[in-house]
């Protein structure tokens, strides 16, 4: 693991250059494929035919007479009809346009007009592995597609924890909507300082890289809890310490944390209490994103109380929302656009970094 | 005439290359101009300008004094009003921006800002032939607007047909509209087996290619007749032999035919019924088309019976419209599309090819 | 002073070639950045932080607390956050993204997350000058933006002048709407008789250059007043000599003049009366305009008649923007357009040169 300490930029803050394709990912940078994206939540599956479209392509989602949640491209590979628009017939879905249908797996298993089925007749299979409430899909060269490389999310059913889930269309790039969830510093500016306060801005961070991840720690020692915190644990007023780590795990994942360690005793007899808010963005194309997310806490976990959590994390990431599509707006309107960086951006610069590396790396002859 | 046996083509299948300029003709193939196409009904043109835009062009369509139909280009040669926004005066066209008037001829007879009328200064005027209900435009070399070119439709108003018209605006390019009434196979599947039984998908069939038009002939003998049919002419449940033609005459004009033969005495003495139906393809645009059809049968030609028929086959082209806007639709979402054919596509490739050979023979230079 | 007598151009007339860079200006022709637009009316600006897209920049417009009015682009140079979402304290701007703090000229005075202003942080700063009721704004290169170069519009506050002020947003090139606005000719079509007779549009003009601005000079001697003028003076049946100008001083101002001379004695011992225009045409994109109008007269200047006026005016400004729009769709609808010109057209014409011209040399290296 290498660390970096924080350090002042300043006027050597790399640039973004518009279609800059190699040093810093922007909405340009071709999508990273090669990668367990979201799909879809659990419970948005069933018998029933659906499309989303991921990465730029029309994927069809279901679920076979087992349960098992499968995808394949949501065209007929004849003429290119939308097989969502088709039917079940058990595990097998046939075309609405000449009845081809095709097997769970992609094959081809009847053309209605024909007896034989030639080889070229199927239709893409992507790779899908479901972690309750996760639907996980490959869309890269198949071959790659490990399920070990899935981020772990099994603390989202642990026991001491509530959680709650979400979705949210985004006309934004994923790369900017990355860049925001390693930045807490917008937190008391857009957000308001219910959730942060302007000194947790200025709090002392350390960045780190593991591999391809990049990690951004930030502490803000025996300061007042903010509001918003302060109303979950019922600790209004307490004077905490805050650590705050937000982690690019991947080009779909961020896992992000909040540990609250009460210094005044506490409440019911403990004095530490965790957050934890998984952001999962998918492509739907390169400046649109499908943003699912799940926050989960070890206090106040009751449904009522967790039911009031997620009225307030929807406000706040809708405010992320509406803020990235004014700037992804911005970048489409005016030609030219530059930016400037601050010290505080340097883990979305490596994430930047990173993304680009990796869509580079694929394009890259084998 | 060349005749052409069904074979399967299997793994041979040629495949759609997008934006394949000389092989096979689809939504990017620049569109064939040296041709009649259907710029309106008859019912359609009155003393009112109107403006169609046909080819990639605005025309501006009307009547003169005497009812003959003319179509100009529908933009003062000047500053580029749409003339359909200015007024008629007797046959000529007066401008609503500066007042210049072109006769149907296009020729400028007044500019009332100066004396002369410079040469340069006149509306392209487009051939026009009526063959009610239909009028024909021609949108290519005038020099070759052969009025004997056009396809006859003059059994629209034989006596022993009752005949209904429509109109339908598909976003869709024509190349695949003309594909889908070529194509026999997707009958039962995308209207339901009322209009055909599967059987019939199956059913032995012979492609034949005359010069510039393709033809695909359908036998399916010895069969319960299909409901829509035995409806109409009122033998349901009587065995029958079906001959279908579908026949791509023109880029602009599809003639399909339906031939019922009843094998179990007929009715009123009867024993065969004919159906004829006109598809007439006009592109709007490159992905967009005036779809205009006529349907005639000599069966069952009372107002009432002949009203319920245009309802069903008013109801079965929406479904063909909207299956192409599908696919359509995913051709320009999606990214670098291949689509794979099959045997009963043959005659559909057949258009294809003629259709890409003739917008390259256009491209030529003379 | 140049003067160009009017001679029919007829065949020899230059015709406008679709994407022609250097002879004619049209849509296609860069914007000229290095002249005073105007951004806003006065009455448009307070303490509300305002967004404009001018010349394709977004630009954002609020007055400071002495009432001085501020053009900074609308963009914060860090992550391209709209600074219109943000909030004024006392002079300066806070982003709402991250608090990031600029002054009224542009300069960086807080980073909230950081103690250090890297140099390169600033929003660019327009120069801005107010004349009311309006406000200029220099979007080129601000070393040439010399006040001295504004348009004179102190007759706008002439006490013997009534004067009523207004705005359309129009979907057109300004480029489009300058040649518009410099051809008397569309008046009796496009505005019809009321405005001006036909007569007007065939009397005698002279164009004349001076520097980079044309005028043409029309004059209809002893006519009988057009009703719109009558109606104003109260001389209607009069006969008159009607003296018009219309002055394309710069790519951002157009200034037309009417002085009536009445022959059959005058109204209230007065002869003479004068309606002057400023068009005012700002580009919001190369095919869109923020079109500002201030009309004003020495007759009929009386609160209720001024506003009479005002509908009229409105009335046939919005004719001329429909009439352009229409034009616009047809030119971005149709591919090829070639155009051909007039007798009329040749102060339009000099017009485009000019603005070609300057486009040009906004595009040399200095």
């Amino acid at each position: 693991m290498t660390s970096l300490v924080s350090d002042p930029i300043g006027e050597q803050a790399p640039q973004v250059l518009p279609g800059s394709s190699s040093r810093l990912a922007d909405h340009t940078t071709p999508l990273v494929r090669n990668e367990w994206y979201v799909a879809a939540m659990s419970d948005e599956l069933d018998r029933t035919l659906r499309e989303r479209w991921l990465l730029g392509a029309g994927v069809l989602l279901y679920r076979t007479t087992d349960g098992t949640a499968v995808a394949l491209q949501n065209r007929c590979p004849h003429r290119s009809f939308p097989l969502s628009r088709g039917v079940l017939e058990g595990d097998n879905v046939v075309c609405g346009y000449h009845g081809l249908t095709f097997g769970p797996d992609g094959a081809c298993v009847l053309i209605p007009s024909q007896d034989t089925i030639p080889k070229g007749v199927r239709a893409r299979r992507f790779p899908v592995v479901e972690r309750p409430p996760l639907v996980w899909i490959w869309m890269g060269d198949p071959d790659q597609a490990d399920p070990t490389r899935i981020p772990d999310s099994s603390w989202l059913s642990d026991p001491d924890y509530g959680a709650v889930c979400g979705y949210l269309h985004v006309k934004s790039s994923y790369v900017r909507l990355h860049e925001n969830v390693l930045d807490h510093t917008h937190f008391p500016f857009l957000h308001g300082v219910e959730v942060s306060d302007v000194d947790w801005s200025q709090a002392p961070f350390e960045v780190t890289q593991e591999g391809n991840s990049a990690c951004i720690t930030r502490v803000l020692k025996d300061h007042p809890v903010d509001p918003v915190f302060g109303r979950a644990i019922r600790n209004s007023g307490h004077r905490v310490t805050r650590t705050s780590t937000a982690w690019f795990k991947t080009p779909a994942v961020h896992w992000a944390t909040e540990t609250i360690e009460d210094l005044e005793g506490g409440v019911d007899e403990r004095t530490e209490f965790h957050f934890q808010i998984l952001h999962m963005f998918t492509p739907e194309t390169a400046t649109t994103t499908h943003y699912f997310w799940a926050v989960a806490r070890d206090v106040a976990i009751q449904d009522a109380l967790l039911e009031a959590g997620r009225r307030v994390t929807v406000a706040t990431f809708e405010q992320d929302a509406e803020a990235l599509e004014l700037i992804e707006e911005n970048w489409r309107r005016e030609d030219g656009i530059r930016e400037v960086s601050l010290t505080s951006d340097r883990v979305g610069l490596l994430m930047r970094q990173i993304i680009a590396q990796r869509a580079l790396d694929e394009a890259a002859p084998a």
